[in-house]
């Protein structure tokens, strides 16, 4: 007896936010798995900014997914059938499984990484998955934070943005300043994750507001979002202050490029530096930061939330959750 | 006898450009050295296109020149009087003379240096000057340049763009584009100091010129411009691409900041990094560039050039030049 696969392929290439005409759902038949292969049925996907960026189609550090194509993107999945032995019936699994109920995982190096039992699927897909890697290693490789540094984070109460906060008050910085939306967003960054201070960028003067706080201006800047927010940090760096690239989250919908930071040239008067990192670079070190993090979960030092949403039908609108601001805590969608 | 010494001092904040009712000449008796001091003859002034930013009443690695303020910026003079046991009458010295006949030098730390016998003033000046140091430094410490990659640099028939070309040459590139203003710099570039290539910016279509002569993406953009050319080299960077921000001729006479790199997301796609630097950082570390600099001029590897303007009174006249691209080399007034 096969399970019918649903899968939601990219119908219309968005312009602006994502809705109802960009994906379609399709049924067929669940693959069946050959020789070194298993059937993994889905159970989460780990909706991400990044997500949007794939669906436009111009050059990324990934191709645009084709039109008709499944919507990429990182979920985690039960091992349902193998013919491998690397998996066995049962496994959790982490990698690409797309936005569909069953994929087939292989023994490429590129294909799913068996979740260790103990690891919870939501562990394994944020503090432990992409976002807890891309605050670890672009705060502390990119962002080179040392001990008694100021840190501002924008996306605040994001996945990424809340560990970067939390890696960062772990590793001495002497002030930490999110950025977020909403009060509740700015009160739980403070009041449970430990940041020493929450900036409403829809309430309050973002520049009046951390001129105080930082008065010896921002060390490392951990950017999520572009936009205003990145400009009116590069005025305020502090000498040889970094601005760390993560993301753009105000830029991926937008229609055409907006104009970039008028305050890059603060980048010359401060010999400041600003970079780019993409952290399927960092895939080879992944262990080595797994392994402190999963220690900072276990001592309580790093919380983190999940958002979730369920049912595949609702990939789009948890995708739109990113840029409405509408989450708190990395968003998931349950199958 | 007393000499008179003319000076010009800054008489308004400029807007835009330069002009004659930006600076007074006022007179006054030369001084006289006190003990551990010299008077020098100043006799070529250094025209940089910073002594333009420390005009405005803005925040910057120095201080802004006070109203009334003789306006910094370097020269080279002669002893003629010294009651110092560092400086002996007829020696060349090279410092911060400001805009006028006459300066003191005593023994401080940041006073004049006195340019070995032998040195020409210009070559002091210039590439074992500021103008050195900032090509030297920015190429190699700052933009990391390594054998075999592709380096593109702006304003480069200028004092420093010039010398960023012909030093990736010797230390390895395996491609360097110049971009500037007319066919005879471009012609010069090219025929003369060995460029591979030259764009001119006021008549050709820079992106695909670019792309075109550099299809692998750019590895170190030497940035002495901002603006369009800045934007332009971003999204053409190649994977881990360096810019390295010297300067922004295009924006110290803007009268408010202009948008800035709307492709600065490239850093991301790229991994790349965009960095300023300010020379005085590197004091220290001149004498290595020096004796590398000056090996290279006797071997005749690198050449430059020298676009004077005669007499004080033409100062900003001379400094425009920087601004319109009226100049090819270093501009240096003859007093």
């Amino acid at each position: 007896m096969t399970d019918t696969n649903r899968r939601l392929v990219l119908a219309r290439r968005p312009t602006g936010m994502v809705d109802d005409t960009t994906v379609r759902m399709e049924e067929e038949p669940a693959p069946s798995p050959g020789p070194g292969q298993a059937l993994v049925k889905v159970r989460y996907l780990s909706i991400d900014p990044t997500i949007r960026t794939w669906m436009d189609d111009r050059p990324g550090y990934l191709p645009p997914i084709g039109l008709g194509e499944v919507v990429r993107g990182p979920g985690v999945g039960e091992v349902v059938e193998s013919d491998s032995a690397r998996y066995t019936p049962g496994d959790l699994v982490f990698g690409m499984t797309g936005w569909q109920d069953y994929v087939i995982a292989d023994e490429g190096p590129a294909s799913m990484q068996v979740i260790p039992p103990g690891v919870a699927p939501e562990l394994a897909m944020n503090v432990l998955g992409v976002n807890g890697m891309t605050a670890y290693f672009g705060l502390l490789d990119v962002g080179r934070l040392q001990a008694g540094e100021t840190v501002v984070v924008s996306g605040a109460a994001g996945a990424t943005g809340s560990l970067v906060g939390q890696i960062a008050k772990i590793k001495g910085a002497s002030k930490v300043v999110g950025i977020a939306g909403t009060k509740e967003k700015c009160a739980w960054i403070v009041d449970e994750l430990g940041f020493d201070a929450a900036v409403d960028y829809r309430d309050e003067r973002v520049s009046a507001r951390l001129r105080a706080e930082c008065p010896e201006g921002i060390d490392v800047y951990f950017d999520n979002v572009g936009g205003p927010i990145l400009d009116t940090c590069l005025a305020q760096l502090a000498m040889r202050g970094r601005v760390v690239l993560c993301g753009a989250i105000s830029l991926y919908n937008a229609e055409s490029l907006p104009p970039g930071p008028a305050n890059y040239l603060n980048l010359l008067m401060k010999r400041g530096r600003m970079e780019g990192f993409i952290i399927l670079d960092y895939v080879d070190r992944f262990p080595e930061a797994q392994a402190e993090m999963f220690g900072w979960v276990a001592e309580g030092k790093v919380r983190s939330a999940e958002h979730f949403v369920d049912g595949l039908e609702h990939c789009t609108e948890a995708l739109n959750l990113l840029f409405t601001g509408g989450n708190t805590g990395k968003v998931i969608v349950r199958l």
